[in-house]
């Protein structure tokens, strides 16, 4: 352990404070689309952009090969040097790769110029990426840059591993862990990828959800046909794909996959009035988004619904005709991608074959479904009694005045599966993102009291992190 | 009544066909898209290409401009000049205009670059506009020219009309026929967009399908949401635009509109024992589009279906992330184009308001759908007992060796009707096409044989029209 004090450090972080934004600023700057192959070439930028920050910092920082898009990996040895003082590993993951910006006609501003608007909470930065995740990778990169400052070093011996292939599915991730275990293995994972519950109320997430995504593409007649010829006489393709889509759910919001839930493991009473002693506006949360009533399945509660409970959302659909006026054709082949949110402990492998069977128990003699693999991973529940997890909420509870609340999403972040699964460090997960930040949306944002905070939180929780007094390996 | 000889001029036809085809293969280079404002200019083009033809035959010819696309009208006084011999007057009605030629890559050849190709019924001709309508309407035109060529006039008295947004939907065809009634009234009305029953045996169709055509835009949050933090959460608007049209059909296929079969006239016994006795084979006729059993209506036959059964088909769908790769949008809104083809007497306005209603009762508080009308028209049944209906059996008979066989068609020609309610004036509806001419569709085309025969069959036709014995007005 190290007891370096952190006080300074926080007065260094609110000093640079429009430095750091302004680094921000230059990576959103790089639109690193990782799902459409036009983009390789900016995704690469945004690699090399933070590795030169890293090395910058006294990291031992590369852009490494990958499968798909590469790895950044950096080192620093922490306050004694390599083989130095007895401090705690930290693993930070991140990544660097954002959702398409589209539809681009929805944005107030260009995605990747980055613009900072004046709103009720102060100044937000208005970029794609702002929140998710540059915008919190750069709250811990601003953390150790004002350790660095004030004391010439990390408290902690620190690796990072950013990817750039987070919003298609991680596709790199699992392969490139397993090749470099030793290199990577650390005492325990700070992952800045989630939410606080409120501006004011930091939080620490444990469990989130894992996913399935498949697209299919439905097959019917050998060709597109007159509507007039074949209507009534042939199965169109798009209505079938849409009576197939309607049959998922039934009328309570139930999934109807055969075995969807066999595995989902109900949530337990303590639990459960923990959540409900959250106190969350299911009517505020609907209202931000425009909507009165809720979706999900019925006789859950909306966090309940969220975070532990599965889904299956379509996230596109295209078939026919969809041009201007009208076109009196049966298309011969109608498309759908579909995701499914997963719950401890749904396997993922399994509910995508159960949902292809689905689909192709729903097709008439001939028709065919061709399906693609778009990504999975398990749902994650993270110890919550571990000392590292302790120093995190000490650490948020000094910059907030409060403790940070224990909570679940709705998201999937398949690193911390992996993570846990070839290396063996669990994760902790503290975010500095708003429910309205609008994630994967036109006007993505991200609050400056948010980046500031995120900081300085950063800053205390390797304070916090430093102390603990490590048993001699 | 006239008696000009028509061997001649069937000699004429049969001498001038590579000509005729060289004329049609002009008028298919013409791009001549109606739906799309890109090919407007195609579109007018070929309007002024039919003029010009239509006056290097006698006819008094022009394009006349409309609320929308041109119409082309032409005035030929028939053998006696104005004033002259007692001879019918003939409305010929058809279109220039044709369907998108998309999806472009399921072309073999460019779909405006019309080809040859060898099959087995002798030589044929790909292109966009092959068969529907270009092909058809180059029957008339160059019986005509044969007609003039050998007797230097026409056996009838003639009026053309030609419009150029039927593949759209017709909507500034009723406006002008009503602005011109007396100058398009006549005693028949030829339209040469149907089929033949086979490529050796020529049919009159006397019953056509209507349809309400509408695109419907389902709106729900005000953005595109995160799928993991509001999925489970709303309720995703392509899941319930799916859910809607999987609703359209019970699982018998029967539509679930409301008083959508309140006023469907049902087959009469006789009717369908001329259907049967037709011999219709459904398998081949599914297999020739790759299909191996029927869509439609259980507990109805496959002609029944497709000439006496309204339908409700999805003919465009587009919603949320359709790109490469994948994306956990939940999408604010989706689109779907439906049309329903119509049977007597279902009232096309009826339909679409009680379709409307059935969407919008579907619709959660806070979801809206907005709907656009993109066409309509009621189902037609033709007089089967007319003189003008029995001259054009004789032409089909004189030119086939058989009687043409009376049959029903399950597409729609709005011109049929608003020609029998602006005029008083009945259609006869006598075609070239066949079944697998891939009409709306990639490599569309028309047999060599099937004009030939058209051509021949339509300077037979007028022969028997002017042979009529025409009641002194």
């Amino acid at each position: 352990m190290t007891d370096l004090p952190v006080a300074q450090v926080l007065e260094r972080v609110d000093a640079n404070l429009d430095a750091s934004l302004e680094r921000l600023i230059d990576l959103l700057r790089i639109p690193s689309v990782s799902t459409d192959p036009a983009f390789k070439e900016h995704v690469q930028r945004a690699a090399q952009w933070l590795a030169d920050e890293l090395a910058g910092l006294g990291f031992e920082a590369a852009v490494r090969p990958a499968a798909g898009h590469p790895m950044v990996v950096a080192h620093h040895p922490g306050p004694g040097g390599p083989g130095g003082a007895d401090v705690p590993h930290l693993l930070y993951y991140g990544h660097y790769d954002v959702q398409p910006a589209d539809p681009l006609e929805l944005w107030n501003s260009p995605p990747f110029e980055p613009v900072l608007v004046d709103a009720e909470r102060g100044k937000r930065i208005v970029a794609r990426g702002a929140v998710d995740d540059k915008g919190q990778v750069m709250t811990w990169v601003e953390a150790f840059r004002a350790w660095r400052d004030v004391h010439g070093t990390l408290p902690c011996r620190v690796t990072v591993l950013l990817e750039g292939e987070e919003e298609c599915g991680s596709p790199s991730l699992d392969p490139f862990i397993k090749a470099n275990v030793e290199e990577l293995k650390a005492d325990a994972c700070i992952v800045c990828d989630t939410g606080m519950w409120d501006v004011d109320q930091p939080a620490i997430t444990y469990s989130l959800r894992g996913m399935v995504y498949q697209e299919v593409i439905l097959r019917g007649p050998s060709r597109d046909l007159h509507s007039g010829m074949y209507g009534g006489v042939v199965v169109n393709p798009l209505n079938l794909l849409a009576r197939i889509i309607g049959e998922l759910h039934d009328a309570k919001g139930r999934i109807q996959i055969p075995h969807f839930y066999d595995d989902v493991i109900p949530v337990g009473a303590n639990e459960k009035a923990q959540w409900e002693a959250l106190g969350f506006d299911e009517a505020e949360y609907l209202g931000g988004v425009g909507l009165k009533v809720p979706g999900g399945e019925q006789g859950y509660g909306a966090l309940e619904r969220q975070w532990a409970r599965p889904t299956c959302d379509v996230n596109g659909i295209l078939g026919g005709y969809t041009g201007a006026g009208g076109k009196t054709v049966i298309a011969s082949e109608a498309m759908a991608k579909i995701s499914c949110r997963l719950v401890p402990d749904q396997d993922p492998a399994a509910i995508a074959a159960n949902f292809r069977k689905f689909v192709t128990d729903r097709l008439p003699e001939g028709y065919t479904a061709e399906f693609s693999d778009i990504g999975g991973s398990p749902a994650i529940r993270v110890p919550t009694d571990s000392p590292y997890l302790a120093a995190a909420r000490q650490g948020l509870a000094d910059v907030f005045g409060r403790e940070p609340h224990l909570i679940g999403t709705g998201g999937s972040i398949p690193a911390v599966g992996s993570i846990r699964k070839y290396l063996g460090v669990d994760s902790i997960l503290l975010g500095f993102g708003l429910d309205d930040d609008r994630v994967h949306s036109p006007n993505e944002k991200f609050e400056l009291v948010c980046l500031h905070n995120g900081i300085r939180s950063q800053a205390a929780v390797l304070a916090r992190m430093a102390g603990i007094a490590k048993p001699k390996g």
